[in-house]
Protein backbone atom coordinates (compact mmCIF):
# COMPACT_ATOMS: atom_id res chain seq x y z
CA UNK A 1 0.00 0.00 0.00
CA UNK A 2 2.80 2.32 0.95
CA UNK A 3 4.24 1.92 -3.03
CA UNK A 4 1.06 2.26 -4.95
CA UNK A 5 0.50 5.89 -2.96
CA UNK A 6 3.01 6.62 -0.76
CA UNK A 7 0.78 8.43 2.20
CA UNK A 8 -0.14 5.23 4.37
CA UNK A 9 3.28 3.78 5.98
CA UNK A 10 2.88 0.34 7.40
CA UNK A 11 4.96 1.16 10.34
CA UNK A 12 2.83 3.91 12.09
CA UNK A 13 0.04 3.30 14.73
CA UNK A 14 -2.04 4.99 16.42
CA UNK A 15 -2.22 4.51 19.98
CA UNK A 16 -5.00 5.20 22.86
CA UNK A 17 -3.17 5.67 25.75
CA UNK A 18 -5.12 6.56 28.54
CA UNK A 19 -2.27 6.80 30.68
CA UNK A 20 -3.46 3.32 32.79
CA UNK A 21 -2.13 0.10 32.84
CA UNK A 22 -3.67 -1.60 29.85
CA UNK A 23 -3.62 1.13 27.42
CA UNK A 24 0.42 1.41 28.18
CA UNK A 25 1.07 -2.18 27.91
CA UNK A 26 -0.89 -2.34 24.56
CA UNK A 27 1.44 0.71 23.54
CA UNK A 28 4.44 -1.19 24.75
CA UNK A 29 3.47 -4.41 22.20
CA UNK A 30 3.08 -2.03 19.30
CA UNK A 31 6.60 -0.68 20.36
CA UNK A 32 7.57 -4.51 20.27
CA UNK A 33 6.11 -5.01 17.33
CA UNK A 34 8.29 -2.27 15.54
CA UNK A 35 5.35 0.53 15.07
CA UNK A 36 6.29 3.99 15.41
CA UNK A 37 4.01 5.25 18.12
CA UNK A 38 1.43 8.39 17.29
CA UNK A 39 -0.19 8.43 20.74
CA UNK A 40 -3.68 9.64 20.96
CA UNK A 41 -5.53 10.71 24.45
CA UNK A 42 -8.65 12.61 25.18
CA UNK A 43 -9.45 15.03 27.61
CA UNK A 44 -13.08 14.13 28.17
CA UNK A 45 -13.92 15.71 31.47
CA UNK A 46 -12.39 13.17 33.51
CA UNK A 47 -12.35 14.40 36.79
CA UNK A 48 -9.25 14.58 37.20
CA UNK A 49 -5.94 15.43 35.19
CA UNK A 50 -3.46 12.94 36.72
CA UNK A 51 -4.15 10.34 34.48
CA UNK A 52 -3.52 12.67 31.45
CA UNK A 53 -0.19 13.37 33.20
CA UNK A 54 0.71 9.93 33.27
CA UNK A 55 -0.62 9.38 29.47
CA UNK A 56 2.26 12.05 28.76
CA UNK A 57 4.90 10.58 30.64
CA UNK A 58 3.92 7.04 29.58
CA UNK A 59 4.23 8.43 25.71
CA UNK A 60 7.78 10.01 26.28
CA UNK A 61 8.99 6.85 28.60
CA UNK A 62 7.89 4.65 25.32
CA UNK A 63 9.23 7.10 22.51
CA UNK A 64 6.43 7.85 21.42
CA UNK A 65 7.00 9.91 17.79
CA UNK A 66 3.72 12.02 18.29
CA UNK A 67 1.20 12.37 21.43
CA UNK A 68 -1.76 14.55 20.65
CA UNK A 69 -4.61 14.77 23.42
CA UNK A 70 -8.13 15.82 22.01
CA UNK A 71 -10.44 17.46 24.25
CA UNK A 72 -14.00 15.71 24.03
CA UNK A 73 -16.03 17.14 26.78
CA UNK A 74 -18.55 13.92 27.67
CA UNK A 75 -19.95 16.01 31.11
CA UNK A 76 -22.00 17.57 28.40
CA UNK A 77 -23.62 14.47 27.24
CA UNK A 78 -23.26 13.07 30.78
CA UNK A 79 -24.13 9.77 32.19
CA UNK A 80 -20.96 7.88 34.12
CA UNK A 81 -19.79 8.49 37.61
CA UNK A 82 -16.30 9.54 35.58
CA UNK A 83 -17.65 12.60 34.35
CA UNK A 84 -20.95 13.37 36.48
CA UNK A 85 -20.89 13.90 40.59
CA UNK A 86 -22.15 10.47 41.28
CA UNK A 87 -19.68 8.95 43.83
CA UNK A 88 -17.27 6.09 42.39
CA UNK A 89 -18.15 2.99 44.66
CA UNK A 90 -15.37 2.68 46.79
CA UNK A 91 -14.31 -0.91 48.37
CA UNK A 92 -16.51 -3.33 46.88
CA UNK A 93 -15.43 -7.14 46.23
CA UNK A 94 -14.24 -8.25 42.79
CA UNK A 95 -17.15 -10.55 42.65
CA UNK A 96 -19.12 -7.26 42.97
CA UNK A 97 -17.09 -5.45 40.60
CA UNK A 98 -17.54 -7.73 37.79
CA UNK A 99 -21.32 -8.67 38.57
CA UNK A 100 -22.74 -5.47 36.59
CA UNK A 101 -21.50 -2.93 34.76
CA UNK A 102 -20.79 0.04 37.00
CA UNK A 103 -22.07 3.78 37.28
CA UNK A 104 -18.15 4.11 36.04
CA UNK A 105 -19.65 3.51 32.27
CA UNK A 106 -19.02 6.04 30.13
CA UNK A 107 -21.90 5.71 27.28
CA UNK A 108 -20.05 4.55 24.38
CA UNK A 109 -16.67 5.76 25.26
CA UNK A 110 -14.39 3.47 23.08
CA UNK A 111 -16.79 4.09 20.18
CA UNK A 112 -16.78 7.63 20.77
CA UNK A 113 -12.23 7.08 20.91
CA UNK A 114 -11.94 4.71 18.24
CA UNK A 115 -13.70 6.95 15.74
CA UNK A 116 -11.78 10.13 17.03
CA UNK A 117 -8.43 7.56 16.53
CA UNK A 118 -9.82 6.65 12.71
CA UNK A 119 -9.81 10.08 12.00
CA UNK A 120 -6.46 10.22 13.29
CA UNK A 121 -4.95 7.36 11.39
CA UNK A 122 -6.28 8.24 8.56
CA UNK A 123 -4.81 11.90 8.23
CA UNK A 124 -1.27 10.96 9.30
CA UNK A 125 -1.80 7.65 7.07
CA UNK A 126 -1.25 4.95 9.34
CA UNK A 127 -3.66 2.26 8.94
CA UNK A 128 -3.16 0.40 12.60
CA UNK A 129 -4.82 1.03 15.76
CA UNK A 130 -3.97 -0.17 18.93
CA UNK A 131 -6.55 0.13 22.16
CA UNK A 132 -5.77 -1.92 25.48
CA UNK A 133 -8.93 -3.63 26.31
CA UNK A 134 -9.72 -7.13 27.55
CA UNK A 135 -12.66 -9.26 27.22
CA UNK A 136 -11.31 -11.13 30.43
CA UNK A 137 -11.08 -8.52 32.66
CA UNK A 138 -13.02 -5.89 31.08
CA UNK A 139 -15.07 -4.78 34.27
CA UNK A 140 -18.40 -5.63 32.52
CA UNK A 141 -18.22 -3.33 29.83
CA UNK A 142 -19.79 -3.98 26.89
CA UNK A 143 -17.20 -2.01 24.16
CA UNK A 144 -14.03 -3.65 25.26
CA UNK A 145 -15.60 -7.34 23.43
CA UNK A 146 -13.21 -8.36 20.55
CA UNK A 147 -16.95 -8.55 18.64
CA UNK A 148 -17.33 -4.64 19.41
CA UNK A 149 -13.89 -4.15 18.27
CA UNK A 150 -14.14 -6.15 14.81
CA UNK A 151 -17.89 -4.29 14.17
CA UNK A 152 -16.21 -1.09 14.24
CA UNK A 153 -12.94 -2.58 11.87
CA UNK A 154 -15.87 -3.32 10.03
CA UNK A 155 -17.28 -0.04 10.22
CA UNK A 156 -13.84 1.80 9.57
CA UNK A 157 -13.69 0.24 6.45
CA UNK A 158 -16.71 1.75 5.17
CA UNK A 159 -16.22 4.67 6.53
CA UNK A 160 -13.09 6.43 4.99
CA UNK A 161 -12.08 7.53 2.08
CA UNK A 162 -8.81 6.07 2.33
CA UNK A 163 -10.34 2.20 2.92
CA UNK A 164 -12.68 3.18 0.01
CA UNK A 165 -10.46 3.91 -2.55
CA UNK A 166 -8.44 0.88 -1.86
CA UNK A 167 -5.30 2.69 -0.36
CA UNK A 168 -5.38 1.75 3.36
CA UNK A 169 -7.35 -1.59 5.00
CA UNK A 170 -7.78 -0.14 9.12
CA UNK A 171 -7.03 -2.71 11.90
CA UNK A 172 -7.99 -2.46 14.92
CA UNK A 173 -5.08 -4.23 17.60
CA UNK A 174 -6.17 -5.18 20.87
CA UNK A 175 -2.83 -7.66 22.24
CA UNK A 176 -4.65 -7.75 25.72
CA UNK A 177 -7.95 -9.02 24.62
CA UNK A 178 -7.93 -12.56 26.41
CA UNK A 179 -5.24 -11.82 29.06
CA UNK A 180 -5.91 -10.90 32.34
CA UNK A 181 -5.15 -8.49 34.55
CA UNK A 182 -2.12 -10.28 35.82
CA UNK A 183 -0.93 -11.58 31.92
CA UNK A 184 -0.95 -7.72 31.20
CA UNK A 185 1.34 -7.24 33.56
CA UNK A 186 3.61 -10.01 33.29
CA UNK A 187 3.72 -9.05 29.60
CA UNK A 188 4.28 -5.38 30.54
CA UNK A 189 7.34 -6.79 32.68
CA UNK A 190 8.73 -8.66 30.09
CA UNK A 191 8.58 -5.75 27.74
CA UNK A 192 10.00 -2.92 30.32
CA UNK A 193 7.17 -0.70 31.05
CA UNK A 194 7.80 1.00 33.95
CA UNK A 195 4.11 1.37 36.46
CA UNK A 196 5.29 3.75 38.20
CA UNK A 197 4.06 5.95 35.32
CA UNK A 198 0.54 4.89 34.91
CA UNK A 199 -2.08 6.06 36.71
CA UNK A 200 -5.54 3.59 37.07
CA UNK A 201 -7.39 5.25 40.34
CA UNK A 202 -10.86 6.57 39.54
CA UNK A 203 -10.03 9.48 42.38
CA UNK A 204 -7.83 12.25 41.53
CA UNK A 205 -5.98 12.44 45.12
CA UNK A 206 -2.16 12.92 45.03
CA UNK A 207 -1.92 9.05 45.51
CA UNK A 208 -4.06 6.02 44.41
CA UNK A 209 -7.28 5.66 46.55
CA UNK A 210 -6.92 1.73 46.91
CA UNK A 211 -10.37 1.34 47.46
CA UNK A 212 -12.40 1.76 44.14
CA UNK A 213 -12.71 -0.78 41.27
CA UNK A 214 -9.76 0.63 39.24
CA UNK A 215 -7.31 0.35 41.98
CA UNK A 216 -8.69 -3.08 43.54
CA UNK A 217 -8.46 -4.91 40.09
CA UNK A 218 -5.04 -3.41 39.41
CA UNK A 219 -4.07 -4.71 42.84
CA UNK A 220 -5.52 -7.78 42.33
CA UNK A 221 -3.94 -8.10 39.01
CA UNK A 222 -0.38 -7.56 40.80
CA UNK A 223 -0.72 -9.69 43.39
CA UNK A 224 -1.99 -12.67 41.11
CA UNK A 225 0.87 -11.54 38.72
CA UNK A 226 3.55 -12.31 42.13
CA UNK A 227 4.83 -8.73 41.26
CA UNK A 228 4.92 -5.16 43.62
CA UNK A 229 2.56 -2.51 42.24
CA UNK A 230 5.31 0.39 42.24
CA UNK A 231 2.63 2.64 42.80
CA UNK A 232 1.76 4.03 46.41
CA UNK A 233 -1.32 3.76 47.84
CA UNK A 234 -3.04 5.96 50.48
CA UNK A 235 -4.72 3.08 52.06
CA UNK B 1 -38.97 -1.58 25.95
CA UNK B 2 -40.53 1.40 27.91
CA UNK B 3 -42.85 -1.08 29.91
CA UNK B 4 -40.12 -2.83 31.36
CA UNK B 5 -37.25 -0.45 31.85
CA UNK B 6 -39.02 2.90 32.00
CA UNK B 7 -35.95 4.58 30.67
CA UNK B 8 -36.05 4.14 26.94
CA UNK B 9 -38.42 6.23 25.65
CA UNK B 10 -39.66 5.62 21.94
CA UNK B 11 -40.93 8.65 20.70
CA UNK B 12 -37.48 10.38 21.45
CA UNK B 13 -35.02 10.95 19.05
CA UNK B 14 -32.05 12.53 18.36
CA UNK B 15 -31.14 14.17 15.42
CA UNK B 16 -27.90 15.54 14.08
CA UNK B 17 -28.39 19.32 13.01
CA UNK B 18 -25.97 20.81 11.87
CA UNK B 19 -28.16 23.85 9.92
CA UNK B 20 -27.67 22.94 6.59
CA UNK B 21 -30.29 21.67 4.44
CA UNK B 22 -30.55 18.15 4.56
CA UNK B 23 -30.20 17.85 8.33
CA UNK B 24 -33.18 20.44 8.74
CA UNK B 25 -35.16 18.08 6.35
CA UNK B 26 -34.14 15.06 8.60
CA UNK B 27 -35.13 16.40 11.38
CA UNK B 28 -38.31 17.66 9.90
CA UNK B 29 -39.09 13.96 8.98
CA UNK B 30 -38.84 12.91 12.41
CA UNK B 31 -40.74 15.18 13.75
CA UNK B 32 -43.65 14.43 10.96
CA UNK B 33 -43.14 10.70 12.05
CA UNK B 34 -43.74 11.89 15.88
CA UNK B 35 -40.37 11.71 17.54
CA UNK B 36 -39.77 14.46 20.43
CA UNK B 37 -36.65 15.99 18.90
CA UNK B 38 -33.54 16.20 20.74
CA UNK B 39 -31.10 18.17 18.23
CA UNK B 40 -27.35 17.44 18.64
CA UNK B 41 -24.77 19.64 17.15
CA UNK B 42 -20.58 20.19 16.80
CA UNK B 43 -18.80 22.90 16.97
CA UNK B 44 -15.88 21.16 15.38
CA UNK B 45 -13.39 24.19 14.55
CA UNK B 46 -15.46 25.22 11.05
CA UNK B 47 -14.49 28.06 9.60
CA UNK B 48 -17.31 29.71 10.97
CA UNK B 49 -20.01 29.63 13.15
CA UNK B 50 -22.68 30.86 11.05
CA UNK B 51 -23.33 27.00 10.51
CA UNK B 52 -24.40 27.03 14.51
CA UNK B 53 -26.65 29.78 14.38
CA UNK B 54 -28.43 28.34 11.66
CA UNK B 55 -28.75 25.19 13.57
CA UNK B 56 -30.42 26.96 16.33
CA UNK B 57 -32.42 28.81 14.62
CA UNK B 58 -33.59 25.36 12.69
CA UNK B 59 -33.90 23.54 16.44
CA UNK B 60 -36.32 26.58 17.49
CA UNK B 61 -38.35 26.40 14.02
CA UNK B 62 -38.95 22.68 15.06
CA UNK B 63 -40.05 22.71 18.42
CA UNK B 64 -37.22 20.56 19.41
CA UNK B 65 -37.30 19.50 23.05
CA UNK B 66 -33.87 20.10 23.63
CA UNK B 67 -30.57 21.31 21.26
CA UNK B 68 -27.09 20.54 23.04
CA UNK B 69 -23.79 21.96 20.98
CA UNK B 70 -20.68 19.59 21.63
CA UNK B 71 -17.15 21.35 20.91
CA UNK B 72 -14.77 18.62 19.80
CA UNK B 73 -12.09 20.34 18.16
CA UNK B 74 -11.25 18.51 14.70
CA UNK B 75 -8.72 21.15 13.84
CA UNK B 76 -6.12 18.93 16.04
CA UNK B 77 -6.52 16.30 13.71
CA UNK B 78 -6.11 17.92 10.77
CA UNK B 79 -6.68 16.83 6.85
CA UNK B 80 -9.66 18.77 5.66
CA UNK B 81 -10.06 22.23 3.72
CA UNK B 82 -13.36 22.83 6.40
CA UNK B 83 -11.32 22.92 9.22
CA UNK B 84 -7.78 23.42 8.03
CA UNK B 85 -6.18 26.54 6.06
CA UNK B 86 -6.94 24.68 2.83
CA UNK B 87 -9.22 26.57 -0.15
CA UNK B 88 -12.20 25.55 -0.85
CA UNK B 89 -12.49 24.86 -4.24
CA UNK B 90 -14.82 27.54 -6.33
CA UNK B 91 -16.57 27.37 -9.57
CA UNK B 92 -16.38 23.69 -9.82
CA UNK B 93 -19.36 21.77 -12.30
CA UNK B 94 -21.67 19.31 -11.19
CA UNK B 95 -20.10 16.65 -12.75
CA UNK B 96 -16.19 17.99 -11.67
CA UNK B 97 -18.26 18.09 -7.92
CA UNK B 98 -19.14 13.99 -8.15
CA UNK B 99 -15.90 13.16 -9.85
CA UNK B 100 -13.51 12.84 -6.72
CA UNK B 101 -13.69 12.97 -2.68
CA UNK B 102 -13.17 16.91 -2.19
CA UNK B 103 -10.77 18.28 -0.19
CA UNK B 104 -13.82 19.34 2.22
CA UNK B 105 -13.99 15.75 3.23
CA UNK B 106 -13.69 15.47 7.01
CA UNK B 107 -11.91 12.22 7.89
CA UNK B 108 -14.28 10.30 9.82
CA UNK B 109 -16.67 12.61 10.64
CA UNK B 110 -20.08 10.53 10.90
CA UNK B 111 -18.38 7.97 12.53
CA UNK B 112 -17.24 10.51 15.08
CA UNK B 113 -20.52 12.11 15.12
CA UNK B 114 -22.71 9.41 15.11
CA UNK B 115 -20.39 8.02 18.18
CA UNK B 116 -21.73 10.91 20.15
CA UNK B 117 -25.18 10.83 18.63
CA UNK B 118 -25.18 7.38 20.41
CA UNK B 119 -23.68 8.39 23.58
CA UNK B 120 -26.38 11.05 23.95
CA UNK B 121 -28.55 9.03 22.61
CA UNK B 122 -27.74 5.81 25.72
CA UNK B 123 -28.09 8.59 28.37
CA UNK B 124 -31.11 10.62 27.43
CA UNK B 125 -32.98 7.35 26.73
CA UNK B 126 -33.73 7.36 22.96
CA UNK B 127 -33.27 4.18 20.77
CA UNK B 128 -33.24 6.67 17.47
CA UNK B 129 -31.21 8.49 15.35
CA UNK B 130 -31.66 10.68 12.31
CA UNK B 131 -29.24 11.41 10.21
CA UNK B 132 -30.21 13.21 6.74
CA UNK B 133 -27.26 11.54 4.59
CA UNK B 134 -27.56 10.71 0.99
CA UNK B 135 -25.96 8.11 -1.15
CA UNK B 136 -27.80 9.40 -3.95
CA UNK B 137 -26.13 13.33 -3.75
CA UNK B 138 -23.13 12.21 -1.48
CA UNK B 139 -20.72 14.57 -2.65
CA UNK B 140 -18.73 11.43 -2.47
CA UNK B 141 -18.62 11.09 1.07
CA UNK B 142 -17.90 7.19 2.02
CA UNK B 143 -19.88 7.65 5.43
CA UNK B 144 -23.17 8.82 3.90
CA UNK B 145 -24.23 5.40 2.08
CA UNK B 146 -26.51 3.18 3.81
CA UNK B 147 -24.57 0.32 4.36
CA UNK B 148 -21.96 2.33 6.07
CA UNK B 149 -24.57 3.36 8.47
CA UNK B 150 -26.11 -0.47 8.85
CA UNK B 151 -22.46 -1.21 9.62
CA UNK B 152 -22.66 1.70 12.57
CA UNK B 153 -26.06 0.63 13.44
CA UNK B 154 -24.35 -3.03 14.13
CA UNK B 155 -22.01 -1.52 15.93
CA UNK B 156 -24.43 0.52 17.74
CA UNK B 157 -26.06 -2.04 19.42
CA UNK B 158 -22.92 -4.40 20.37
CA UNK B 159 -21.32 -0.61 21.70
CA UNK B 160 -23.82 0.02 24.73
CA UNK B 161 -24.91 -1.07 27.95
CA UNK B 162 -28.48 -0.37 27.26
CA UNK B 163 -28.36 -2.59 23.74
CA UNK B 164 -26.08 -5.10 25.52
CA UNK B 165 -28.99 -5.87 28.75
CA UNK B 166 -31.60 -5.95 26.15
CA UNK B 167 -32.84 -2.55 27.28
CA UNK B 168 -32.81 -0.95 23.82
CA UNK B 169 -32.57 -1.39 20.35
CA UNK B 170 -30.54 1.74 18.53
CA UNK B 171 -31.39 2.62 15.12
CA UNK B 172 -30.08 4.91 12.33
CA UNK B 173 -32.96 6.40 10.70
CA UNK B 174 -31.86 8.16 7.10
CA UNK B 175 -35.07 9.23 5.58
CA UNK B 176 -32.89 11.00 2.65
CA UNK B 177 -30.89 8.58 1.91
CA UNK B 178 -32.30 7.36 -1.65
CA UNK B 179 -33.38 11.42 -1.89
CA UNK B 180 -31.47 13.46 -5.01
CA UNK B 181 -31.28 17.28 -3.53
CA UNK B 182 -34.36 17.99 -5.14
CA UNK B 183 -36.52 15.70 -3.63
CA UNK B 184 -35.30 16.35 -0.36
CA UNK B 185 -36.04 20.24 -0.96
CA UNK B 186 -39.60 19.02 -1.88
CA UNK B 187 -40.16 16.44 1.12
CA UNK B 188 -38.70 19.39 3.29
CA UNK B 189 -41.28 22.07 1.81
CA UNK B 190 -43.90 19.91 2.47
CA UNK B 191 -43.44 19.30 5.68
CA UNK B 192 -43.69 22.74 6.16
CA UNK B 193 -39.66 23.67 6.60
CA UNK B 194 -38.51 27.52 6.34
CA UNK B 195 -35.25 26.79 4.30
CA UNK B 196 -34.08 30.29 5.01
CA UNK B 197 -33.15 29.69 8.22
CA UNK B 198 -30.57 26.92 6.64
CA UNK B 199 -27.37 27.68 5.96
CA UNK B 200 -25.12 25.29 3.46
CA UNK B 201 -22.12 27.48 2.38
CA UNK B 202 -18.26 26.12 3.11
CA UNK B 203 -17.55 30.23 3.98
CA UNK B 204 -17.94 32.38 6.46
CA UNK B 205 -19.29 35.21 4.64
CA UNK B 206 -22.45 37.66 5.39
CA UNK B 207 -24.12 36.52 2.30
CA UNK B 208 -23.77 32.35 1.10
CA UNK B 209 -21.28 32.59 -2.19
CA UNK B 210 -23.33 30.52 -4.74
CA UNK B 211 -19.74 29.41 -5.82
CA UNK B 212 -18.54 26.23 -3.43
CA UNK B 213 -19.39 22.92 -4.15
CA UNK B 214 -22.01 23.31 -1.42
CA UNK B 215 -23.78 26.02 -2.96
CA UNK B 216 -23.24 24.84 -6.00
CA UNK B 217 -25.58 21.68 -5.19
CA UNK B 218 -27.78 23.23 -3.25
CA UNK B 219 -29.06 26.04 -5.95
CA UNK B 220 -29.03 22.97 -8.35
CA UNK B 221 -31.57 21.23 -6.16
CA UNK B 222 -33.82 24.13 -5.75
CA UNK B 223 -33.61 24.67 -9.69
CA UNK B 224 -34.79 20.96 -9.73
CA UNK B 225 -37.18 20.93 -7.54
CA UNK B 226 -38.86 24.01 -9.53
CA UNK B 227 -38.61 25.90 -6.45
CA UNK B 228 -36.87 29.38 -5.60
CA UNK B 229 -34.08 28.97 -2.93
CA UNK B 230 -34.91 31.87 -0.32
CA UNK B 231 -30.94 32.31 1.13
CA UNK B 232 -29.85 35.46 -0.52
CA UNK B 233 -26.22 34.70 -2.45
CA UNK B 234 -23.18 36.59 -3.16
CA UNK B 235 -23.22 36.23 -6.88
Amino acid sequence: MESAHGRFNARKAVVLLSGGLDSTTAAAVALAEGYVLCALSFDYGQRHSRELESARAVARHLGAASHIVIPIDLRLIGGSALTDEIDVPLDRSEKDISANIPVTYVPARNTVFLSLALAYAEVIGAQDIFIGVSQVDYSGYPDCRRDFIDAFERLANLATKAAVEGVARFRVHTPLINFTKAQTIRRGIELGVDYSLTWSCYQGNEMACGRCDSCKLRLAGFHAAGIEDPLQYAS
